[in-house]
């Protein structure tokens, strides 16, 4: 039974997109509808993105930060305000035309990101410095008119954050611009047990209308990279589109300084694919929708029922508990929950509760523990700990064992071919070897990180003097 | 100051939609932007109903239900499997017709509501009387193409929540929707103060696609109805339409019995316009953002800063408290705070520290009190939960003075015209008297209600036996 089930996944090794696409559909996080590239969420994958969401949205209000909603259309002369910013939207996002039976004057695209609406009201309610900084969030779902889609991945509409915010200074904007990069990685880190790098995007992948981006960068089983969370410091230009001044103390008007920051729903991609294995997915204790299964075992025998739920009631206080209790063998219950990634498992039957004792099986290693019942809080608690902190280093371990440094064009397709991963490598800092370098290898820069590295003083690519040591890789 | 404060806000008396206005912008709930008929929500605005979305999410969790995520655009050709549905909706939605640079082949709509969504989801999930009953949720914002747009009350953007449920049979459906009414009259009336009146609305006004609708009404100050949250009895038309059976015990496949019910940001107009004075807003303490304002008072004399500190230290761990320590005229931010109507305000000067007592003010009846500091917290629980149950009343009472009962067509003109409020009259079932009614009083039904009561046994309008006693309104 067993093995039949566990067939219905692919395995990784034998093709990775396909094993990715079975575990979201099999695991019951989302589902495909009529409409073409956009995916239904369904209640245990909305489950998870909803710890995600409140762990960030504590962190984003710890710092300071107010939620608001902006308009979901935004009128294309509004978006045309920033040139840069349009330029890298336009091609990219839905237009509606008609308000019911009538054609619009002006037409509207659904948001592809807020930047503009934040800006013209900023616009409005920024006059003295005393009105900064203004620290704004939002949640909301945008549209961005991809062609080829994948489920958290890349979709036409997916569902983020977006924090927006206006400061006095270059300086502030640049220190709000790392804190909540910094926030990013705490979640993705302590929550999500995903190891990040964090750097600044090369001028060619950086955000458009942004002086500089940063972000976190991630690597998924298949030695694949994936930008996990970004935060741009957008300078002044929006500022002077949209004429967004302030008088300061001495009465002069100056432009603000902006930044932006948004974290999606890619981040359970992310979550998939560095933790997942063979038999399904595996959710991090801290931001599991369920901890504990309790599964009875030969639960038609008299008391194991009634144990059963007695227990559930006691671990529900301090664990985020649920019980399995259908007419489906121990054996279904256990792969099913299993391939859902559920942390830990507690199995308890006859004999257990004749012996004063339940099974913890824990999912990322499978390890079985007899566990008298007395010590069942402490034993479970210890157990989610150990296995969040299990897979974190598991799946640093992973990253260093791909990640390689190159110091030649050679090495760089040779290691790019065959061991899929982060490389390492120096760069003069020019586009010409940016595009040339994703052109003989499929690389693209992920980002220069803040945990500078020399390996050589020449560009990989050119040989001329180098300027940063860069991550490399093929990416999500 | 606090005279020319107050002027800002128009009194009611004198123009009640422009004090109403007044109310939405200076009390920083919203801005319009450039966005036709949507508006923006302000951070004291969405904490708001950040509060009322908790308030309900518990509510409909606790319930049984799960949230999911459904797309934001529909298929023209989906939104078309139900006749009535796509015959109440089509006039209102706004359509997509260009994704980047291409035109479509089919265009989409963003979804008014998302019946049909959930529809064909259901359809691809459901098989056995084991999937039943199915009670999902989602959090969104909808797009509805009005030409006449007032904040909160009607805009071509809304968020809510809209909940979709499958049943084995037509009963359990019933209960639902019941349950589900039920959960929003209990919200309205615990947390918003609101009092509500539950009943059926009548054919003409029910949901388009619906069996029947149950729907919660309530009064605002000027003496318009305000629907304030429906629930839909779907019988099986949907599952027709969309084909969902299920097999049931014997084997025998059936169709699935359907609800959806919906509450939106609408419910903040309604308290705006139920508890609200001359003087500004009034936020009932369960769904204040922050329930306790402190105010130092010669905040420049040593100690009076401290002293405030400490209390909003002290006071936190109870209350949502804030403190105003601006630079701004005590004057000043009694009328500000009022004006967003902080339900409860703390002054602390340095004779009041002196003497060990703090002073209470109450945001609904002005009244002052003069507490000793020990007894704080009990006496600001106290006070919050007596403003809370006083709102309630007042509401009460308001309706109550604003509520009348006519039995001819003479005495419903002249009511409707002098006492504008609810009126209640016999009505004998029939659209004509219906509609003769609007046209000849400018009310409509606004519900047949649970709690039934017999004034005459003809009805108001053509005289032949009454079938129902209505609660007849003008409404927003």
């Amino acid at each position: 039974m067993k093995k039949e089930f566990v067939k219905e996944i692919t395995p990784m090794g034998e093709d990775f997109a396909q094993w990715y696409t079975d575990v979201v559909t099999k695991a019951d996080l989302i589902d495909y509808s009529s409409v073409r590239g956009s995916m239904i969420i369904r209640p245990y994958g909305y489950a998870l993105w909803e710890n995600i969401k409140n762990e960030l949205d504590m962190r984003i209000k710890e710092t300071g930060h107010e939620n608001v909603y902006m308009p979901l259309l935004i009128p294309e002369s509004l978006l045309q305000k920033e040139k840069d910013h349009i330029e890298g939207f336009a091609p990219e996002v839905a237009w509606v035309t008609h308000g019911g039976t009538e054609e619009l004057a002006e037409r509207l695209c659904i948001r592809p990101t807020s930047e503009v609406l934040f800006c013209e009201h900023y616009s409005k309610i920024i006059h003295s410095y005393r009105d900064l900084p203004k620290l704004y969030n939002q949640w909301a779902s945008v549209i961005r008119w991809e062609k080829t889609t994948r489920p958290f991945l890349r979709t036409l509409e997916f569902l983020w954050q977006e924090g927006h915010t206006a400061h006095a200074t270059d300086e502030e904007a640049h220190e709000e611009t790392t804190r909540m990069l910094d926030v990013y990685a705490s979640l993705c880190e302590e929550i999500l047990a995903i190891p990040v790098i964090k750097g600044q995007k090369t001028e060619k992948e950086k955000f458009a209308g942004a002086k500089f981006t940063y972000t976190i960068e991630s690597l998924m089983h298949d030695g694949k990279a994936l930008q996990t969370g970004t935060s741009h410091h957008l300078g002044d230009g929006f500022a002077k589109a949209f004429n967004i001044q302030y008088s300061d103390k001495s009465g002069a008007l100056q432009y603000v300084n902006q930044t932006s920051w948004g974290l999606t729903t890619r981040v359970i991609g992310a979550l998939i694919m560095v933790h997942g294995d063979d038999r399904g997915l595996i959710i991090p204790p801290k931001a599991a929708p369920v901890q504990l299964m309790i599964i009875p075992v030969a639960q038609h025998k008299e008391g194991v029922l009634d144990f059963a739920y007695h227990l559930k009631n006691r671990l529900s206080k301090t664990f985020r508990t649920d019980i399995d209790a259908s007419d489906r063998s121990p054996g279904w219950k256990f792969n099913e929950h299993e391939m859902k990634g559920i942390p830990l498992r507690l199995e308890a039957g006859p004999r257990d509760i004749e012996k004063g004792q339940v099974i913890l099986v824990r999912r990322d290693t499978g390890e079985k523990s007899f566990i008298p019942i007395d010590d069942v809080e402490q034993k479970v608690a210890e157990t989610l700990e150990d296995i969040q902190k299990s897979l974190y280093e598991r799946a640093l371990k992973l990253r260093e064992e791909k990640t390689s440094s190159v110091l030649t064009m050679e090495e760089f397709k040779e290691v790019s071919a065959a061991h899929p991963g982060f490389i390492k490598a120096m760069w003069c800092g020019s586009r010409e070897c940016e595009d040339k370098i994703k052109e003989e290898t499929g690389a693209t820069s992920r980002c220069i990180p803040f945990q500078k590295e020399t390996l050589s003083d020449k560009c990989v690519c050119c040989g001329k003097d180098e300027k940063h040591m860069v991550y490399w890789a093929k990416a999500y």
